[in-house]
């Protein structure tokens, strides 16, 4: 399992964007990926909670790495984000799962807390379609 | 109209997480609105295209002042993006428009555009609900 | 509670549409509702499974009894389903929960399970929004 | 295109769940497909208004037409409707088109309306995501 999330972490360390944005890989397993974002001034928005649009791309990440721990090279097709309380604190936490997979897609779901003094409060809740991207040549 | 989109570009610049992230507003009227993410290498995912949770960041943001435009002062209560071809080349263009609004909520649309060589290629679609804040004491 | 339930089942008698279709209420309490649909040959499509648009009917039926088991009279504002796996069998069986509620909006989810020759299949998933309806004197 | 929508109706009127409801397909070509249901007393919810559950039950039918139109034989993978106001009068019209399309899958959006005393109301909008089913032998 060790080997498993070195290897997702390497995709994520392959991504500029994420490396823009700060995200951390802490759990990679099959159907399960938790991405956190410690929370930094530069993730706000005007009223000091962080961007509803980078709740989107914590959220559309850590299910895109869900569906991946059990269909390989994925992409995503489509995400829902229900917003339900804004994110402040030290670290936003999304953990996404599997919910249903085939052969070619996966339905997964991610929940995305707030962790704020220690205490863990539900800012948002996910829900998209993981499809398997085939193999072209290797 | 000048002064209202001075006002919304104020607001997008008041937003430390778009600072970050770089997008423009380009337009901003009743109904619509239009932002603009000149692609650099750091918004880039690991295969050289747009990462998907930045699509996704510019579509949140779009629907938003869309929603803004008509409502005043909002917050996004959900979207859903799907997305259709990877974006790259020179610009990520997010057009918003309201669909249908009430007293407290609008419902917008948002179509997302890749500019190469010229060309503008569909590259995602959103819908989602944006909610009217109600005043605390002005 | 026994009460709670009786009322959500004369809420759920007065809907012709319902009678129409046919769905049971099964469980009603504070954040939780199952509605169940004993399929019948008129419930099916084409290829002998139970049509996706009455699967979405029970979807958003059971998601607004849930939003209303802790709101009171509400409405669904939008939802969202994902489609896993053709319902078959005797039941569709949809299990609906308040994931995260405030004064006006709570947000749901959903999922249903095909019971079949005494075996339950997870047939599709649903995440929505329900809005409580302000009382008009009554 | 008379024999594409001829085809189209005999789908429509396989399908025992569309018999119950009553839904009526008055366009069909590639890329757009239009279901009407001439409203009758059966399809109502208590405040007297279409059900809910009937009007994304129009929406999942007309995407999956409008998919099926440049896919061929399809299911639908998932869709949202956001409702915008109750649709009540004398017919509830689901106008779906193709957004985009590749080889395996297609995005399509949704709008309802509702026809009363001879003025459209919009009342509701979909989006979603449809998938083409690969032949089994023909």
């Amino acid at each position: 399992m060790s080997a498993m999330i070195d290897f997702a972490r390497k995709v994520l360390a392959a991504q500029p964007a994420n490396t823009l944005v700060g995200a951390e890989l802490t759990q990679f397993e099959p159907g399960r990926a938790t991405l956190e974002l410690p929370i930094r001034p530069h993730h706000l928005q005007q009223h000091g909670v962080v961007h509803g649009g980078l709740v989107s791309f914590m959220a559309d990440n850590a299910l895109t790495f869900a569906g991946g721990s059990v269909l390989g090279d994925v992409m995503t097709l489509e995400f829902k984000i229900n917003y339900m309380r804004p994110a402040k604190g030290e670290r936003l936490i999304a953990r996404a799962r599997v919910t249903g997979s085939g052969r070619t897609t996966a339905v997964c779901h991610c929940d995305l807390y707030a962790l704020e003094a220690g205490a863990e409060k539900h800012c948002a809740t996910a829900q998209g379609t993981i499809f398997k991207l085939e193999g072209k040549g290797g």
